[in-house]
């Protein structure tokens, strides 16, 4: 049994914290936690995070074990260890920041709403679909405009991209089409060619969404 | 003019900002953004803040002029100034920044959708309204068992409650009642008399969302 530990499934959440742990290049247990039957309300995880949601990660700390759920938190906890994700002070500090809370309040629960009316939902609304799709629309043309002349979203590759990327690998779950914001599209296509990236996005091994 | 400028309307996000402000005895000019006049879109907001939303926060750093963004990163920024309100390290860091992302990346977001199907929309919609609900139920009953036996979500009084009270303030916006939640409504009683909240939520002086 390793020292650090990540709870989680294939959802884009969970993976951006896989990423962001293969390129630190920490060793780390995966446990599954299928949410698609249910088990991220199974007693055991529920003890972990009352919210009933991944990714959570356990790690010693001495002698006492941390526990840390959000995926926010948790990137923001394991890329405060080094400065080479998130610069450690300054104007970059803070741009990478605000590129973070947008991809996590605006990209990730705009395209979660997406997909609920787009796919989960068993009671179809015609205007909610159409009022979240837009609400993405708006976040993918902010990301194509700032990735106009750059290759990342902040001073440089960054927990911004991290976080970004397991959403905008599933853009399809939105109906819009990533080739109309072709900034993005080649962001994306940079993205996915990272070694750590390919590692992370294969976590757990065998686990989908279908 | 004073060295540091919060570009703000009576919206909860921008609430935040200005009451940590309030509570770091910060001297700040507030430069009023009329959102339900649109003037987040007028060319010399979107100059600073593409995305067309406000908060946003201008100041001098020597020769040079720094503008941030989202409210998240600005809450960041200006508590890492000082240990009072996020602690500079350890478990009670990690603590307080999950309870931020809570707040940042459900209770905000949910909040905002039940507004929008509660009061905002032209074309309503029965399923939204009872879907987006549920997920403000669900945040709401998290923070209510959060603060059975505690008197602040984190550590200590922080940025996670600072930024989550507007929100609760609110609450009517997601035609919930907060008298179902009472460990949330003692909370929120608490925070709502503490004097540097009262003077951030009566910025801009005069503003309101009607």
């Amino acid at each position: 049994m390793k020292d650090l530990a990540l709870h989680m499934w294939a959802t884009p959440n969970s993976r951006r914290v896989s990423i962001l742990f293969e390129e630190l290049g920490l060793d780390f247990d995966v446990r599954p936690v299928n949410i698609r039957a249910g088990q991220q309300f199974d007693p055991a995880v529920l003890a972990l995070n009352p919210f009933g949601k991944v990714p959570i990660a356990v790690w010693q700390d001495g002698t006492k074990q941390r526990v840390l759920s959000e995926s926010g938190a948790i990137l923001l906890h394991f890329a405060e260890s080094d400065c080479r994700f998130l610069p450690a002070t300054g104007a970059d500090r803070d741009k990478t920041l605000m590129w973070l809370m947008i991809v996590l309040t605006a990209l990730g629960p705009h395209s979660s709403q997406a997909h609920h009316w787009s796919e989960l939902t068993t009671e179809p609304s015609e205007p909610a679909l159409a009022h979240h799709r837009e609400l993405v629309k708006r976040v993918y043309r902010l990301l194509n405009d700032q990735l106009k002349d750059r290759a990342y979203l902040a001073a440089d590759y960054s927990i911004a991209d991290i976080a970004a990327y397991p959403w905008i690998d599933l853009s399809h779950w939105t109906t819009l089409d990533i080739k109309d914001y072709p900034n993005l599209d080649a962001w994306r296509q940079n993205i996915s060619a990272r070694p750590a990236v390919v590692r992370g996005m294969a976590l757990p091994v065998g686990a989908t969404l279908d």
